[in-house]
């Protein structure tokens, strides 16, 4: 029997262009301290990094852990280029790529995005690609598709214990630039939706996203005309534009029964609007928690780089 | 046999969002002087309007002439409203609704704009009715589709010489958000692209959207990895953009063959990309000016606002 709290054994931190946040693990993979702030690449300097990361370990009385990064600190922008790997890539293949961080008062390890390489559907992720080693570390589901919704959502194909491929849809960010910078913002008035996936908008927009993903861009400026001409509201229409790219993102993805279940790796709000639309598009939706799947991730990571810090806390 | 210069009878004005162009027209329908500026409707008051107006006047020399408007003008948040009127509308029920602007200085008629009010796809256009106009009144076409190119393209369906409906596509936007504040703009790197319709990386851009209207917006993250990967240039990936966007509007607007031939009201750069794009999806273009477009259109008001006039200077 440990004593509680377990004393950690690494520190796990996702670092990406907004967002800092680390994680102190125990043995067992569960987290025994945590900080997170704003200081993500966008507001870094690249000799910048390595002192924020030693305050927020020296703040949590943990200054000399080692330290498992993903995100977009492994960027060519970042602190220290993790370079992509190219899929089809397993697990193994992508910790084998990790990289350490040279000259670093820490033993600090990136762990590298992925690529498409193919010139006809080129794409890119970095920091996904964690959450991805984090369930087929744990029950594994070794096929299929993956949903990952965000700014950007991945949709990830599994075959055989690898990705296989990837494809990125801007949705999210689209979402946000037509309503706070297109013609929409006289629409949506400043206003959020519900972002309720039982919102009658939201699955109005819904239906006629899956109904015609082609569609979905010749049907944007009608919701500045039902402003307009029939009177709706701002949050209305914002719920209505969430449903449109969103039944468009995924009837698009799941188009000819590409898939009868979908692993959705999704927190918050996002987890049910694509569960739903998911599931209006005949699939199956099985939920994985986004931040416990980056959490397995770098836990996966940590125990191939220091095998021996688990062996002995775990003694 | 008239003198040249010929006076003019009445002032044509396209007041818009962001611009204003007020043109001297004679009695057969010629321009005998212009003049432009930047205030539009977004840079005045509604008690502005009258001032401009009379400045541009009397700076030709011509400060009592009557002034056919077309425009955001119009609108309710412009000088004075001219209430949409529904479709399907005749040109002779369009210019039934223009409103005199009251109290004013000057006789001051403001074409309407039109409205679908189909709650499935409810829309609105304001200024280029009267561009419908003026080639509905020239040698016009009774029935087809019409492109018009903008930041706000709307395409129009005519049958039996009225406006039967419309939809508006927000390419132009699009391309302006996603160039200037998405992530694209880190691949794009504040280049303009070529415009060229002949241009490779607009035609390939152009042979993917009209492949797949479907896929468009989940093709343009490839945009972004095609910078980082392969090392595509920023006025490329703007050609590209382009040609993508223009593929999946023309290609979901002309599906199932729903145009052999389209009447395309543009000028400029959008003239030749539209042209290339309805080209290779398989229509026959018909090309019509723009700016002629909308001049033909105010003539054809004046004539019915003021046929005195006419027939006075034409004698």
């Amino acid at each position: 029997m440990q004593p509680h709290p377990a004393p950690p054994v690494f520190a796990a931190v996702d670092w990406g262009t907004t967002s800092f946040r680390l994680r102190l693990v125990d043995a067992r993979g569960e987290v025994v301290g945590e900080r997170r702030s704003e200081q993500g690449m966008r507001a870094l300097a690249r000799d910048g990094y390595a002192d924020v990361l030693a305050a927020h370990l020296a703040a949590l009385g943990a200054p000399a852990l080692p330290v498992a990064v993903c995100g977009m600190a492994g960027s060519r922008e970042g602190w220290h280029e993790a370079p992509y790997v190219d899929v089809p890539a397993s697990p193994g293949e992508i910790l084998d790529h990790a990289v350490r961080v040279p000259a670093a008062a820490l033993d600090v390890r990136i762990l590298p995005g992925l690529a498409v390489r193919d010139p006809d559907r080129p794409d890119v992720m970095r920091g996904e690609e964690t959450k991805l080693l984090g369930f087929l570390a744990g029950e594994g589901e070794a096929d299929g598709l993956v949903c990952m919704p965000g700014t950007h959502t991945k949709w990830v194909r599994l075959a055989g214990g690898r990705v296989a491929g990837f494809a990125t849809v801007m949705t999210g960010e689209l979402f946000a630039l037509l309503c706070e910078q297109s013609i929409l913002r006289h629409a949506v008035a400043g206003q959020e939706g519900t972002g309720r996936p039982d919102a009658p908008d939201f699955l109005a927009g819904l239906a006629r996203g899956l109904a015609d993903p082609g569609g979905a861009v010749a049907a944007l400026f009608a919701l500045r005309a039902r402003g307009l001409l029939l009177g709706a509201g701002g949050g209305e229409t914002a719920d209505r534009l969430s449903g449109l790219l969103i039944g468009a993102e995924v009837g698009g993805q799941l188009a000819d029964g590409a898939a009868r279940r979908v692993t959705l790796v999704a927190s918050g709000r996002l987890a049910g609007l694509y569960a739903r639309a998911i599931e209006a598009a005949g699939a199956e939706v099985r939920a994985i928690e986004a931040d416990r799947a980056v959490l397995d991730g770098l836990t996966l990571a940590a125990r191939r780089f220091w095998p021996e810090a688990f062996e002995r806390r775990s003694a």
